[in-house]
């Protein structure tokens, strides 16, 4: 009852399986629109009711706890409160341009460490603004879509040519992703003071990576084919009124920020990821630790002057703390292949293998004192296409 | 007759000056949703219309034909046919995702020149893979959209710390940009073959690049803000039927580029581009000499499985020839400031001022020996926003 977060899912009892809002509460989903009287809950998609701000999402959030705990009425909830088992979750709002960002001081310096040993791991311009780069919007997932090896380019240590096939170092990105409601006109930038009124809410994301790929196509213009294959979303949206009592200042910041991104509110975020490769987990990232906070990455991102609009989806880049059991990637994890990760079953991965499933799942501090969950992300890796798809490399 | 580009436009005479389809005949523009019987020319948008494949587009094509051409239809055709002097034009097409390339070897050799004089101008990869990354969707414009001057971070040359405010470094790119049709889904590479299956047609597209915001921010995830305030394409969309007399094999390519690269039919296009600033022809760069084709970007950007969706649109990357006068950008026209351009009016340009003026204009082979027009994209740079807007640097 604390989180109600939002989503899209389809029952038997919605018309022939028709996609529709509802919130999730405990092992239940909310058929919002049998519940509140208004047609925007029975949208396929949260786009609508996204755009509409930052009061009715508050004011839909308190009639939906009124409804849910004023016993009167009960008899009228109740029928539409739909057992989690029995609903399909999809993708909950539409994706209009998706950026992924590189906040992580520990994940950045990480990289900078494996990749470039002998130089300073953190570049120039990384401590005066988010780095961030636009991804693919139309391969963002819901989570539970299975994830494809995918085929590429990738140039052997040594080689001077490069080879195709399948990647062979295939990655997870443990990350936060901020979902934008009311978008901004082209021109104007968005004051970081006014964060909350166009962000809705939070999912988690796996930013799914294949090194091999992004290692030799990513100079100069950056990731493109190593990141595009998928990005799954967590298919509950937490609403940022629901993460109150998990705001916490953001880390020092030294140099200061120039003035367009020094913060006016605390808007870090005290979120405790738990990785989980086939149901262990394998790292724990803190979200407090993030160099770079959600408000920062909003200004940063309009202070040229680019819009927004609703359903626009921007992710803090991998998570990872200080500590070894804090990376938020394989390629941290096991240091790029050096220090594989030892699992219970016996086996070692330094990448994932054909099957393996990663689920992110974190939870915050809730007003309580008690902690609310964040739900789950959570994606298994297919094999390759047969080669035959690709008959002598070429696609058939 | 022989382009009949595809746009959507508005007129006092289509019900209160609602969008609908039309194509370019002449001076004219063609209500289609007024003499073709299919309410998908009635919508704001071309893309439902591109949603339904070859097959219907290239009917449609041989419809307004007829209807243009045999006398019999005159009197029906004659009052749909609107001056262009009382039409507005609009976005053609909704953006899905938007990807840039790098494909110009002329282009890439001269970047590579100017940033790394001592270096190989062409990076490794180069020769082996279309180099593309994914630019904001939402800030692509419709030709005649003012361009406002952004604000940015720019470290200037021998300072540590970044300084703010509007770019000093603005320049255009000359390119062209392939609209896809129909989609293809998660987990499908196209094949090459496929290529004009899935792409409709052609736009002119202006790159707007702040030089000085992109070469701060771009490492190591690529360009971002020094991009994302602005992309101005044409209001026509010129099919890839149109322009048949136009398709040349593409240059020769050494190393031979993997199977799946391999091209399988001419997909070079010989069209002839005019950038004008302030209405002076500055360069003429020939998109014939492209390294990497059309067929080739778009069988690259899916290889790896990601699924792409009508009105994706995909672009060249800037288009430079061999030549001085053929070369798409300021930062190569003046050779990064070096040799600043002398325009007839006396001025120079390294980069562009306020109140300049860019169109880019094409033309191409047509069938019958003569040239057709690919219309044109124009943009005006205006005054970045008042220094009141950044109130001691930050947002008010």
């Amino acid at each position: 009852l604390a989180t109600l977060p939002f989503g899209v899912f389809s029952h038997s009892s919605t018309g022939g399986g028709a996609r529709r809002i509802g919130v999730a509460v405990g092992d239940a989903v909310l058929d919002l629109a049998a519940v509140l009287d208004d047609a925007v809950f029975a949208a396929p998609s949260l786009d609508a009711f996204l755009a509409r701000g930052r009061a009715v999402w508050s004011g839909t959030r308190v009639r939906i706890t009124e409804l849910l705990t004023d016993r009167r009425h009960q008899g009228r909830v109740t029928p539409h409160l739909l057992p989690r088992s029995e609903v399909a979750l999809h993708l909950p709002f539409t994706v209009a341009d998706y950026v992924d960002f590189y906040c992580s001081l520990d994940h950045a310096s990480n990289v900078g460490r494996i990749f470039r040993p002998d130089a300073e791991p953190l570049l120039p311009n990384w401590r005066h603004l988010p780095v961030g780069y636009h991804g693919r919007a139309g391969t963002v997932v819901v989570s539970g879509t299975p994830v494809v090896r995918p085929h590429g380019q990738r140039r052997p240590p040594g080689a001077e040519a490069p080879t195709f096939g399948p990647s062979v170092r295939l990655d997870i990105e443990a990350e936060v992703g901020f979902v934008v409601g009311v978008g901004s006109p082209l021109g104007d930038p968005v004051p970081i003071e006014a964060f909350a009124d166009h962000v809705f809410g939070v999912v988690l994301l796996n930013d799914w990576s294949a090194r091999d790929i992004q290692a030799w196509e990513y100079q100069p213009l950056g990731p493109f084919l190593g990141k595009s294959f998928a990005t799954s979303i967590s298919p509950w949206v937490v609403p940022l009124e629901a993460l109150q009592a998990a705001r916490v200042e953001g880390p020092a910041q030294d140099p200061a920020p120039l003035p367009y991104l020094q913060r006016s509110e605390p808007w870090g975020l005290d979120l405790s990821i738990d990785v989980a490769l086939n149901g262990e987990v394998v790292s724990r990232p803190p979200f407090a630790t993030m160099y770079w906070t959600a408000d920062q990455m909003l200004a940063h991102l309009t202070v040229n002057g680019a819009s927004t609009r609703t359903g626009d989806l921007y992710a803090s880049g991998t998570v990872s703390g200080p500590d070894r059991a804090q990376r938020g990637s394989l390629i941290e994890l096991a240091w790029n292949g050096a220090e594989p990760l030892s699992l219970a079953d016996g086996s070692t991965r330094s990448f994932l293998e054909d099957g393996d499933t990663v689920t992110l799942s974190a939870t915050a501090p809730a007003a309580d004192g008690s902690r609310l969950s964040l739900g789950e992300v959570t994606g298994t890796i297919h094999p390759a296409r047969p080669s035959a798809f690709f008959l002598d490399g070429r696609v058939s």
